[in-house]
């Protein structure tokens, strides 16, 4: 057993080689590599936590785990250390020292993820792996015009996945959700206070059938209000997919390294 | 010899993989693979000009690039053929038939570069092998007065690296140069007529020592008034250099494919 002090940690990752977040048996996963250079760097076995799992090929830039550890190293020692045995596709940005109280998961008031969609006739080599082409022209004024729908609320039902049974409660509330502009890509910007499983690409998914004209907004409100599993989508590529950052009500405090903003 | 009419490509590549864009002995560049993809598509041998030179590793989101071809085909076709025959690391962004008068080269009046430096403690693994890291804080307001020196018609020989030769002129035109941040990014946004070979890349090298206080804004400014091989640098890593754009006196027109803005 660990046992010692609780450390949060900001993590950055490319997700293309991983199963996702959570240990799997089946694949290298973002979680397994954390644990093993904690491993080589305390010489404990720890458990690491996330604070959202992200799924097979998503990416994260200031994903929240944390880990009970019973090392007295510093944090800049944590911090410098696991970058030190991680892979080039996972980088720890920061680092601090927390009460045992604190609960990544649950004490997150919410979760912000951007989907990257690549609106262009021609592939784009430098962001390759990060971005969801889509070559017809997308009428983001629609897109817009349906994010409205989803905001507060909701019973989000219709856009779980039809396979993923268990889920509890289909309630969340959406905080922003958003489609910018920027040159050639299409970014779709949304804050929820926790996400259903594949929601975000299962949202994207739609508003893409809504941006080429293939569903109207009122068939947009219709497919929310329908609370049905499986109508939203198609599931958008996991590569869009970037977790942004996971808000808590206090600014982390104490002994910080890095970049815990 | 192919005749015929003469085609102007935007191009796009992540130069990783590349020893630079000009054919060389020692490995793939740009210049071989758009040539190998043109050859594929149109049967022809076709030589390709691009408007500016990038070095091996550095990237390039609208480089130009121009051939001759007796090829009928229409631009759609070159467009979506090429990058059918194209590796992933490189696209074609758009495409114009132009007079045969057309130079890229020399009818280009400027050309737009950006570095980006990760000023950060930790890596950043989404943006792997497009920045180059500088861990310590640089100061990016004397950056930026660096900057406003080199603003204008001078004799740029301090930033020829010390063993490059058989430079006719180091007079150049810099219209813009500026530090700008973006979150943990610094980014050198520089516009000139023409570049001198590696002088952003040295230039660079001199602002970080600027903004890691080890040079004077003054030391700077003797710096470039010595007109001496060498005294700019250290050369900062090719992979944060990227080719924004190439400015023409005027818009393409006639006949042309996807976006060639």
């Amino acid at each position: 057993m660990v046992t010692g002090s609780k450390i949060v940690l900001i993590v950055e990752y490319d997700g293309t080689g991983y199963c996702g977040f959570q240990l799997q048996s089946n694949g290298p996963t973002v979680q397994g590599e954390i644990e093993e250079a904690l491993r080589k760097l305390t010489g404990d076995k720890t458990r690491v936590l996330a604070a959202s799992r992200t799924d097979a090929g998503v990416h994260a830039r200031r994903q929240v785990v944390s880990f009970r550890t019973g090392s007295v190293l510093p944090l800049e020692a944590f911090g410098n250390g696991l970058n030190y045995y991680l892979p080039e596709d996972i980088a720890i940005k920061g680092a601090a020292r927390v009460d045992d109280s604190f609960d990544v998961r649950r004490g997150a008031v919410s979760r912000e993820y951007k989907y990257y969609i690549l609106n262009s006739l021609a592939r784009s080599p430098v962001r390759r792996g990060f971005v969801h082409p889509v070559t017809g022209r997308l009428d983001t004024e629609a897109m817009n015009r349906a994010c409205q729908v989803m905001i507060g609320r909701h019973d989000f039902a219709s856009f779980v996945t039809g396979d993923d049974t268990g889920i509890k409660s289909t309630l969340r509330t959406i905080h922003k959700a958003e489609i910018k502009k920027e040159g050639d890509l299409v970014i779709f910007d949304v804050v929820a206070n926790s996400f259903l499983p594949h929601q975000v690409r299962n949202t994207v998914g739609a508003l893409i059938r809504v941006g080429q004209g293939k569903m109207t907004i009122s068939d947009f409100k219709k497919m929310v209000q329908a609370k049905t599993h499986g109508l939203a989508g198609p599931t958008a590529p996991a590569c869009g997919l970037c977790l942004m950052r996971i808000n808590y009500p206090n600014p982390l405090r104490g002994e910080t390294w890095g970049d815990i903003s």
